[in-house]
């Protein structure tokens, strides 16, 4: 038998958030609300399914690879080069695109510990070291983060907004960490919740990528543009870094609807606006509740919020899974007695309060 | 700067046939026919929109990762183990991921001269090496790539029926090879025109895979089903396979319309018999011509066909374009006197075959 590359082996399997459509078959409930993959409860914009799921005359014919249309949007849209875009299938594939480009046996990626799985996973499939440096109270720590480059480091991945903790790295602490570490790393900086931030001090890492070749950016339209299905993200990098990833591309690697619902998407910034507010409405609607609980939390800036229940995780996960909500046991997330909970509508966030309420009475906590 | 790995650098990006968005604002053209990228003229089944293109309001959320649903109904469709199946972003995916798990710097992959150029391109991206193994009048050359075959040999890719030849290797031919090469090689048997194939001794890959764990087929919905628009195509392996394949699988890797396209699509099986017949009459009504004029070309099983024109293939290519036909010249698939043609309807072809005359009679060919 063929042996795959010792590496492989040691790779485990990415384990998502449950799916609406496998917690109704084996609950055999027919009303599930999920609150665990920080998906949008507000949809999309109408423009999606209006203008661009159109011209099913097209179903046959390959996208577009570059998807020049799509990527001149962008660029016009956050102010900056066509030429410093690069389309994936979910920024998911352009973070297993990086670790191709820039990792293998001998390097190493530096992570916090803990953030997004998805960094570990793809260093670990190309044979590269992991360095994992703890957060510091659910923060970023870029001083021991700093500390830990070597020369065989290639890149930093910071999630900014954390995942699963939802803590921003500012303005000031990024650029000071990009004064000081040397030229040879690249830091991709991860914003997929970037939207939902209302902090002031959030970094605007698109102007740094202006005069910095060492950043990259990752964006999604997987979460407040609501096209998780459609699975399509982006990097802003300088050109170098975006031809390199070009070279592992798949020539059609974001399949044509997604192109045209995310183009479609972008043109409707007042959906946008309104998914932000409302964020932080049901940000304030759960934290609040929570304080009366005696309950603590990160402070988060995303679409979520990690919870600190005092019981392991996966029972308030199995609670609230019974209750038809499904939310993330903080068990798989590296904090045992947390769960992440995404941020819903306000009848939802009503019902999760509710059975989360209903959890805590049971055990005597409330 | 970061510096790539050292492969990378010499990987070349991918040089897809002109989409037609692209010719017509080049060529202020309005009505052009691709018949460039074997994409399916008769579009794709109706049940595709009508049923499969559905539940708007699903689109903020992830698709199921391993796509329960649509694999099961390959599995019947084929007659296979939902457990042999893997779904990927198109087969171009998948056979990345083969590179990935199986192919590293001192390792080597052996593949035909000419085929498929992904294969080359996927293999350089891992650092291992590429053995090319020159076609025998246009098909591939069993007996040779065997004697490439050492202890270093990871993978062999044959592309079955050939692009861009579209000959066959039979079931006895590939029986016997399978039955010599040692165990540690697995081959790769890309079968993206299978359905259009009508030659009686064409092998059937499904049950070899069922005894022999050496073997994976790779299938799509691209050509013949006419999805190429939402990228989705799969893999048949023994389930050790498939299990390694899972391992560096993005976890949401096919969207969740391509997913419920492809089952609606694989309902009607009516619509494919249409297409493989019709596209066998076109191929007859091309061939016929040709002979006509004395010009030759490989005998092909797929949806296209490489005609040996006895001109440079650019400038075949540039004529025809002019007329506003997209074909792929043969100078970039490794035969520069010749085009690749995709079977069109009744009368896209017969409006091919006039702009070939046209460009044949000018250089007095006919």
């Amino acid at each position: 038998m063929v042996s795959p590359n010792e590496w492989i082996k040691d790779t485990a399997i990415y384990q998502p958030g449950k799916p609406l459509e496998e917690v109704k078959r084996e609950l055999g409930l027919t009303e599930v609300i999920k609150m665990a993959s920080n998906e949008n409860p507000w949809g999309c914009s109408k423009e999606v399914w209006s203008k661009g799921v159109s011209h099913p005359e097209d179903t046959p014919f390959y996208p577009e690879g570059a998807a020049p249309d799509l990527t001149e949007k962008i660029a016009e849209h956050i102010e900056t080069d066509p030429s410093r875009i690069l389309l994936g299938n979910g920024t998911d594939e352009i973070v297993k695109m990086l670790a191709q480009v820039y990792l293998k046996p001998g390097k190493n990626a530096i992570m916090a510990d803990f953030t997004f799985p998805r960094y570990e996973m793809v260093t670990k499939m190309t044979g590269a070291d992991i360095v994992k440096v703890p957060l510091s109270d659910g923060c970023h720590d870029l001083k021991e983060m700093e500390n830990r480059i070597n020369a065989d480091t290639q890149i930093v991945w910071i999630c900014n907004p954390n995942n699963p903790t939802g803590t921003i790295v500012d303005r000031v602490t990024i650029e000071s960490f990009l004064e000081r570490i040397p030229p040879h790393v690249l830091v991709v900086m991860d914003e997929a919740y970037q939207e939902y931030v209302t902090h002031p001090d959030y970094p605007d890492t698109i102007a740094l990528i202006d005069y910095n070749p060492q950043v990259i950016a990752l964006r999604t339209f997987s979460k407040i543009y609501g096209l998780a299905s459609f699975r399509i993200g982006y990097a802003v990098a300088h050109p170098s870094v975006i031809q390199m990833l070009n070279r592992v591309r798949d020539p059609f690697n974001t399949n044509r609807y997604a192109q045209s619902a995310a183009l479609h998407a972008l043109t409707d910034q007042t959906f946008v606006l309104y998914c932000r507010n409302q964020n932080r409405l049901g940000m304030k609607q759960i934290t609040s509740q929570l304080e009366k609980w005696d309950l603590s939390y990160y402070p988060s800036q995303a679409n979520f919020i990690l919870i600190h229940t005092g019981f392991a995780g996966d029972d308030v996960f199995n609670h609230l899974l019974r209750a038809g909500i499904i939310v993330r046991s903080g068990q798989v997330l590296g904090y045992p007695t947390s769960i992440r909970v995404t941020i819903g509508t306000k009848e939802q966030n009503e019902l999760f309060l509710q059975a989360f309420a209903a959890f805590l009475k049971e055990k005597g906590k409330i």
